[in-house]
């Protein structure tokens, strides 16, 4: 039996695109001869529609997609996701997250995803009620085992840290005797999981002796991305068949039922190292971003370091370098360097760029702030107005020219807190907010692997913020060496300051490095969304109070 | 017997303090001859610690607490909300929310809360794992049923808009025969909510004919606003006894069991109205956070407007005249009634006020973006520059001398957008973020109900955001007596477009409102956080994507 797995860009909301783009990959499939077509969890809706679940409207209009989309389709079988109405479970939500199997107008199945995620980024006991135990659904002669995304990720303890779940729909549905195992999902991306997905696809086959086909997701939504990298392995666990990652794809393959084997002609290349990975990623987030808010140029102010650098040069391979603005704002703290290599990254991107200088307006501000300022030493306050006088530029351009502006700063700032909120923090999309600044500079290099279009020196010279004479940020700060592994070990993996510094950490630094963290809430309450690429990200998937009094460091 | 409701103000994390609460307050208790103090969900660690609760030594804090309170206490019963480990029931969560009944060092009974809700801000499954049946717990000869918070809230659907769920824990604990119901919460405050707790308990009691006994939390927790407004009905369900509303208490009962009555001497005053409640909610929720954030100061743009007006005399009501500065930041487009009506209102509340003329900056940014802005007619550039030169000025006068600011947009404005970002939206605290613009109006006239604190022509004249040459809000927007019902269909129940237009809207003026709030959803993922007030406010509770495609009212 041929089969597609289709994976699809599906938008939230955008029903008839997405019905569209479900019959033409469906009728794709089928000239080239296949059987069934495989698309990804909530295609019909896109996926995460969050609280537009609660919307009746919403809601109905999905409905009347899917069964549209029923209609429409003929000669091959159709597997996707949908949502199914559910009897009300006590929690208020009131929806199944179901993979529908159809064909020439008829419903041949239906499953619902029944282990919901309700760590991380993921709310699914909010809108969704669990399925229960499902059996095998017979297509063309063929008993497939169908489950969605989570469902999967059950008794696979070698493959990744993950939640503990009683049940294991994979090995339930292979004990009611399965010829075919499929998995449908909205899968997103972060550095690792695509090996970690390998490993749950060959662990599940390999015991089960059945082959398993995975339809992921591709798109970028907000701060999530998906990135596809679909695939197939055999009964014996050996890949068979890889779609691309990052960005849409229709890939056939024959399934050799029931004896297990698989085979294709399709094998995409995925990124090579985990910098082309992160790139391919911010790539991914930042076109979907501009285009389904419907701005499609952007504004980048650009300092001659490594953040800006490798925001501007992400911007042009996403949206081509005719789309991107560069904004030079030199202070009177800027060192002529820092404007050389501005100027050279602009020329090396072949993007247009211009300059405004803030010393007159900083001027200005200092002049009106006199009577506050007046026998009060300098400090931050000084600082700060240059970099949210950089802001508003940025923003005015942004309501004069209808560009959107990129915000430039990394993970390892926005975790202690150094930037400033309304300045450089200020956009609409924060490109570089899930890089630790030790993976910015990776990134740089792997941009620069065949030429030089980040200027070396910008990689070579300490890092600073120019806002007072002389300043680097290790003036303020332990190296981003140190830095980023206690910050890997506190936001990742959730150790507590004392088991930091168990892992060999100096104490001071380790306390100093979570107090800022702790105390800088605030502004990150207050960031754009930028793309998640690490396995956990500030935002939707890391809840933390403001204003809560938990001071671990002060007994330790 | 007699039983204390004590209804207190624990801090999130803080584990002494909150323990030293809880002991003084049980022996207090204890003194006035109670046999038993209760105390509120969570108290131990406050509530809600959100992903605090996914780091092992926090929970490990908690647990040790839990324990030093236990033998800390002698000589009364002590009820307090606390967390138990749980068996993983396979989403990840690893605790339940219990409540904790014990005495003179031994642990009597504990329960288990078994209706999680994971709708609006709440987010139960993602930390706890629900209790199955509970049978009652003996203390002192009496049968106790103990329910938490959500526990409480099912089978009474004459009361509230709720979920359904299948459960009915007080129903169970009665089957079982019973003596005292009772239920300890973190209830957050929402318009109308007090009288829909009155109405649960009433219906519980008189259809089991039980008394039952309700402890509340109180205080600010970020935009949460626990309101206490504790109490106690008869077997009647006659209320017995009242704590306050928006503050510490504890109140002392006499429960007469098996017979169900009820006596105190203790019933507090409630606010006797819908403006006096919210502002009463806004005073506690910004004297907490200011507090805990660890700063005591704030510093507010005065416009001339309503939205500052009450955001100053409300933070002088919570923080005391001397700790509110004033900022009155004229541009050349301020009208001179404006100034004064600002300064006005600065003399009525007693409060230091600086003025900062903006027009100077403003001009030093125009000829700075001369050449962008060249050959293109004004737009809300222009505008919005000014706004940010304000947001700047502010926060400068806050990085200097240590002041939070505070942000002063209304619900309304920040629901279609009418509002800058990194402007008049920045600050660390929105107080009136959840107030409709009418409700703003309802406010002001209550502050001013003994005499004017706020200057009348404030109240009389049509509100401008004056940035433009003879501006008012309603150039741009249908009147707010127009919007807000709009809002509240749309925002608080969740109605369509269609919908909206079915209960007598005009349709343009809906399409074009919800597209604004569309539209602007990007902008309020970066508002600071700010009380909610009413049943559905932006922020947590309300969770959408940005870049979404559904647009609900071109088919209609």
């Amino acid at each position: 039996m041929k089969i597609a797995i289709a994976q699809i860009n599906p938008a939230i909301g955008d029903f008839e695109g997405n019905i569209a783009l479900i019959s033409d990959r469906a009728e794709e499939a089928r000239c080239r001869g296949c059987e069934l077509a495989v698309f990804p969890e909530m295609a019909i809706c896109g996926y995460p529609p969050r609280d537009l679940l609660e919307r009746n409207d919403f809601v109905q209009a999905c409905f009347e997609a899917e069964k549209g989309l029923v209609s429409a389709v003929g000669g091959i079988g159709v597997l996707c996701g949908t949502i199914t109405p559910a009897a009300g479970d006590g929690c208020g939500a009131r929806l199944h997250n179901s993979a529908l199997l159809f064909k020439d107008g008829h419903e041949l199945g239906r499953v619902h995803k029944r282990l919901l995620p309700v760590y991380d980024v993921f709310d699914e006991t909010r809108y969704f009620v669990p399925g229960g135990p499902a059996a095998p659904v017979e297509f063309n002669g063929h008993r497939l085992g169908i489950t969605i995304c989570e469902d999967m990720w059950s008794g696979i303890e070698e493959c990744a840290a993950l939640p503990f779940y009683r049940e294991n729909p994979v090995a339930e549905l292979a004990g009611q005797g399965v010829d075919l195992m499929l998995n449908i999902s909205a899968s997103p991306f972060a550095l690792g999981k695509a090996e970690a997905r390998i490993c749950v696809l060959q662990q599940h086959a390999r015991r089960m002796r059945l082959p398993f086909l995975y339809c992921n997701a591709v798109g970028g939504q907000d701060s999530l991305i998906f990135d596809g990298s679909s695939l197939a392995v055999d009964k014996r666990g050996d890949v068979a068949c890889r779609a691309s990652s990052f960005r849409e794809d229709l890939v056939v393959l024959d399934v050799n039922l029931p004896e297990g084997e698989v085979s294709s002609e399709e094998r995409r290349s995925w990124p090579e190292c985990r910098a082309e990975a992160v790139c391919n990623a911010l790539e991914l987030g930042l076109a979907d971003y501009t285009r389904r808010c419907g701005l499609h140029t952007v504004a980048i102010g650009l300092s001659g370091g490594v953040d800006s650098a490798v925001t501007a040069a992400i911007s042009c391979r996403a949206l081509g370098p005719e789309k991107v603005l560069g904004v030079i704002m030199p202070s009177p703290y800027t060192s002529a360097e820092s404007i050389e290599d501005a100027e050279a990254l602009a020329e090396n991107l072949h993007i247009k760029f211009i300059t405004l200088p803030i010393g007159d307006i900083f001027s200005s501000y200092l002049n009106v702030l006199a009577p506050v300022f007046e026998g009060r030493p300098p400090n931050v306050a000084e600082e700060n107005i240059q970099a949210r006088i950089r802001g508003n530029l940025l923003m005015a351009i942004s309501n004069k020219l209808g560009h959107m502006v990129l915000s430039t700063g990394n993970k390892s700032e926005l975790a202690v807190g150094y930037c400033t909120l309304y300045g450089d923090m200020s956009g609409g999309y924060a490109l570089m907010s899930d890089l630790p600044k030790t993976l910015v500079y990776e990134v740089a290099r792997w941009l620069n692997r065949t030429g030089e279009i980040i200027p070396s020196r910008v990689l070579a010279k300490p890092p600073s913020a120019e806002l007072r004479p002389g300043q680097t940020d290790q003036d303020d700060l332990p190296p981003y060496e140190v830095i980023d592994p206690i910050l890997e070990f506190y936001l990742e993996k959730s150790l507590s300051p004392s088991e930091i510094v168990q892992r060999g950490f100096d104490r001071d630094t380790v306390f100093k490095i979570i107090s800022m963290v702790d105390r800088n809430e605030y502004k990150r309450k207050q960031a754009p969304p930028g793309p998640k690429v690490t396995s956990k990200a500030f935002g939707m998937g890391r809840r933390y109070p403001i204003a809560h009094r938990y001071r671990p460091w002060v007994h330790v």
